[in-house]
């Protein structure tokens, strides 16, 4: 986006690329580390930002230093897939994981012709989608050819016979593979700061308030190192998005400048493409939603994303997740060929409201018969949620 | 959707065609009027329901009474229309009035070939849309060879040389036709109400309350002929769309059969395409905003509909309003080839639940780099909105 010398002469900020900072002295209030060559640095500072990002887990098991294995994170990532699938050496690519990387990588391969096999240790596709949707999305990777190996928990990868290596899962069934892309997810990179003994949220993410500060009031943390308030259940949590370390670094810069912040928190909004396929998701699960003490109760409807007198039109799958007790609602998914990734800002704006689900029937959309039917399909969800958080339990 | 029959034998319901209601007589709860060959009919009642619906205005001026004059309100009438295109009689159409229904026709003929001019006595294309939307509509329709004559009041409609008729305006100027649709707007069929002496809302609707009752409460209203609470002002508004009409009818159905109902109003949320373009709005304009006794701000934003490094993109115009006194959201509007018409639903619900721009503007919505950057334009417009408002008026 910007190089270190544009920083330096535009903003006059020195950014020192090359030094990995190693150690905070808060009784000092310094940063030390080393820079290029190791020749050590040290650093005093009145406020201190720790914005050191997530990495993609990779299992320490054997044979993933081997050069067919590839991490999706950086540019240079990716770059160097993309040398490797020109050079027209890679036919047959396997992708551990099954998130939104897995899925966008498995997209692109199989759009370059390369034969694409998923696998995951455990059973369900998508856990945290409801399983009517998540059958569509199976359905889409099944309809491009992609293979699903769940339950397939690679113990190590090994040299192929021939070319490429071979992954071998824990109960000795092997897959060959040109290329592996592992996309098991992220962790925070939070060292840095548990050894200063700054408090940790979940998943070791960096614990931060609402001005982003650390537990020190001194050092603020953003970006996908720290967690959030979840604006649905009140509680901390880590859900690493673009848009909310984009916005904590902007609440940082105001908060030190001395202006008023004061971040509401994550809805847990997020949408992913997958061949022609929209998938979206706010707020709470099911199980989510049991495990912070609500009385959910979940509906899954079908409709169509245009009114049935107009032609083009698919099906659109809305999930609603209501709690009986209070008539919130906690968490919507959709499922669509258009529109799901649009819709689900509708319910997550609602969740920001903490509307009821009553309430969310009754509001006001948009209808014309290209964009969808008279009663959109967030209503007729809303609308059959009703009924099913009335029934006894 | 079902023919008189079905309702007569499936449902029970007793569906006289041909009948047309032409008095209540609250005093007697009975409703009299003629049925076919002028036979008169007279029944009582515990309760009525008025759905008469609205009606579209035709100008009381000479000639609108010759065939080639249309308008758009019943399939009888859109199939009317379509047979004279077919008959490959009609190569220049005149549409009266800007509204949904004439840029919707406008399309459709010119999809046909047929050369169409646009005119309306006011000087605004479309007077409630923000004016750097408004070009961008204009452009799609120019782009697609619609003429568009502003400040063009037809006086009447006479025959025309040779074929077809001639427009002349109040200034004498001429256009030719061979068809001429009528899309000035509706008037609600509130007659029978009024002279029963019924309390009626703007624009001659009939007064309802949050459970459709008329200022007779035996007597229910729903449908394009009644008013409805404006969610943002808390004011009768009548904004005839199919989402209200629809609900009112279950409301009514709910409340005669004892169920509890408070219908929460409208926001006035619409959508219409127009070519390649979504047009969408909700809440109030500028101008509204004023005359309920705002003090509003607004802005406009141009923003992409997908993320910069994704291929494919196109501009989306946001423009919101916001109260400088209270902070609250007043109004949204989006103009764009994709995402505008789902987009729109997000404000619309923040109108519902009374958010300010505040709040808005700090909501989690869905980012992928298909479908949109990662400050939405909403959030970007929400942003550019509260500093609006913050400077002084």
């Amino acid at each position: 986006m910007r190089t270190a010398e544009a920083f330096r002469k535009k903003s006059g900020i020195d950014v020192r690329l090359g030094h990995r900072a190693e150690a905070i002295d808060i009784a000092k209030s310094h940063v030390s580390g080393g820079g290029p060559d190791g020749k050590p640095f040290d650093l005093a500072y009145d406020r201190l930002l720790i914005a050191t990002g997530a990495a993609p887990i990779v299992p320490r098991r054997p044979g993933f230093d081997r050069p067919e294995v590839a991490v999706v994170k950086t540019l240079e990532d990716a770059q160097a897939i993309k040398a490797r699938l020109q050079s027209g050496s890679v036919k047959r690519a396997v992708i551990m994981g099954m998130g939104y990387i897995a899925m966008e990588m498995a997209e692109a391969l199989r759009l370059r012709e390369v034969a694409v096999t998923m696998v995951k240790p455990r059973a369900e596709l998508l856990p945290w989608l409801d399983a009517e949707l998540a059958a569509t999305v199976r359905g889409e990777l099944e309809g491009h050819q992609v293979e699903l190996r769940t339950g397939f928990d690679v113990a190590g990868i090994e040299a192929g016979k021939g070319s490429g290596v071979a992954l071998v899962d824990t109960g000795s069934a092997s897959l060959a593979a040109d290329l592996v892309i592992v996309a098991v997810g992220v962790q925070p990179n939070s060292r840095l700061a548990a050894d200063a003994g700054l408090q940790l949220g979940p998943s070791r993410s960096i614990a931060v308030d609402r001005q982003m500060r650390t537990s020190n009031p001194a050092i603020y943390a953003a970006g996908d190192c720290t967690d959030a308030f979840h604006v649905v259940t009140g509680q901390r949590a880590w859900i690493p998005l673009a848009l909310r370390a984009n916005r904590a670094g902007w609440a940082v810069a105001d908060h030190v400048c001395g202006k008023e912040v004061s971040l509401q928190g994550i809805a847990g909004t997020a949408v992913f493409k997958v061949f022609d396929l929209q998938v979206a998701r706010t707020g709470l699960t099911l199980a989510e939603a049991a495990q912070a003490g609500f009385a959910p109760a979940g509906v899954t409807i079908a409709s169509s994303s245009r009114a049935h007198s107009h032609p083009g039109g698919s099906s659109l799958q809305v999930h609603l997740v209501g709690d009986r007790r209070s008539g919130r609602l906690l968490g919507a998914q959709m499922v669509g060929r258009e529109g799901a990734a649009h819709r689900i800002n509708a319910p997550a704006v609602a969740l920001h409201a903490a509307m009821t689900v009553e309430q969310v029937s009754q509001t006001d959309l948009a209808y014309a018969p290209p964009f969808g039917p008279a009663w959109d399909p967030l209503l007729v969800a809303a609308n059959q949620l009703i009924k099913k958080m009335q029934e006894a339990s």
